[in-house]
């Protein structure tokens, strides 16, 4: 999906929701179980449910690669299930170098047709380049992440810029607005206002929204352009929203009262 | 295995090669064809040519992963043949938050029985901290990587020090000598010299001998210590040495051509 086709489902949908797909098996309901691939069972219901009204699936590869080859072939099956019109990231947060990179970029966004997968951005170019390759495929890089870790590395000063914006300004001369977004996490909200100084355009995917506690409201404020150019994802606080036979529906509603101050939001400052 | 296993088993064999298995199915002998699994055959007559004179095989993660499903089942067995008496390490390069960090480290450590993981450090503590939990289970961080793009980041100084050198004494403060090594490339042999002063002990992963370059001798003189403490690996220069019938034979003659220089390195300088 390339980001004109993007923009369009996100003005089409008035939404900027991305859905993670993180299926524990401890966590999903117990009736499933009667199913031969519960996992996939859960998956199935959580996108029929909300395929309509959110515009991105990021399924965290690690939650499939734990149970084994299944596991992986439940990923690849879960990619088949999502509709076209929406857009698919692989959580994978890969990084090698070259040739590596490239057998994962064959991987993920050819093999199993995924429209992005996220980088891990330590080794340089050669390792984020083979994801820039593809047409319409994109390199979702680690800007600045949401967990408490990012302050050991990510928020320390070079020069008198912190590593993750010499990692996105860096980044930015290797790709485009057309095939390389950042990972930056909600929970600093303020932190969007100044990357928006530096990186006007490209698209935000923004995990941390939901259980991790981010502020929808400012960090959208802060962070969506005229083209919206913002992903935000939730995950916990919608797929285990209900872990009774009602988690689907449960999983809805939570969409849709994200989706509603989406709506508004994407009113006040689109 | 923990480190004194490991150490017993260099002593043993006098030899701190770790072999790379990166299989290529452009690359592999084309009378492997016939087998049901041509990579799978590959990577036993290469083990079974070499695990007398090495101590670990290091498996390229995403050169199986590229292979979809069928690619991963090939990794699992290709883990159960590796004999007990050499270390493995998934070169996997895995980084993500700390519920992501654990699936991961159950897949690989625990679900595959690797020894070890390969892991890249940019989101910080949570992060690695999972793979420093399981007895005799390694975490292998990445500290200075012998790619190109190493000078993007992890030579841009953090106050006076390298990033690497940042990562590398930060997440000394998070594990120790028995589960926690460093990913450090044979490209700049004189770096060994610098990490030593601040890194004394720990064992480091060095790539980059062989097709990538690195000099042997300059790399063990100034990074071996009392306990070897290096695994220095080698990929396509022995499992690529010949394409022909004789690729094992090849193989075997390379890693002692390796070893002999080793065994001379060993005698002067632990």
């Amino acid at each position: 999906m390339n980001r004109q086709e993007l923009i369009l489902q996100i003005r089409k949908k008035s939404s900027y929701l991305c859905i993670g797909l993180d299926p524990d098996i401890q966590k999903i309901p117990s009736h499933l179980f009667t199913y031969d691939n519960p996992i996939l069972a859960f998956n199935q219901a959580i996108i029929e449910a909300t395929s309509d009204i959110c515009v991105a699936y990021k399924p965290n590869v690690a939650f499939f690669e734990s149970l084994g080859l299944d596991g992986m072939k439940t990923l690849n099956d879960t990619r088949s299930l999502i509709p076209e019109d929406c857009f698919t990231i692989a959580d994978a947060k890969r990084g090698d170098i070259g040739n590596t990179a490239s057998m994962y970029a064959k991987a993920f966004l050819e093999q199993m047709n995924f429209d992005s997968i996220t980088v891990a951005p330590y080794m340089g170019k050669d390792s984020v380049e083979p994801f820039l390759q593809l047409k319409d495929k994109w390199a979702i890089v680690l800007g600045l992440t949401s967990n408490k870790g990012n302050l050991d590395f990510q928020k320390q000063l070079i020069g008198n810029v912190p590593l993750y914006e010499l990692v996105m300004k860096t980044t930015m001369k290797w790709g485009n607005i057309d095939n390389l977004m950042f990972v930056v996490g909600a929970t600093n909200e303020e932190d969007f206002a100044y990357i928006r100084t530096f990186c006007p355009n490209h698209f935000l995917l923004v995990p941390g929204v939901g259980a991790q506690g981010g502020d929808l409201e400012k960090l959208s404020q802060y962070g969506l352009t005229k083209d919206v150019s913002l992903l935000v994802n939730a995950t916990r606080s919608i797929i285990y929203a209900s872990n009774g036979k009602d988690f689907a529906e449960k999983a809805r509603e939570e969409a849709l009262a994200i989706n509603e101050q989406m709506q508004s939001l994407m009113n006040k400052y689109c």
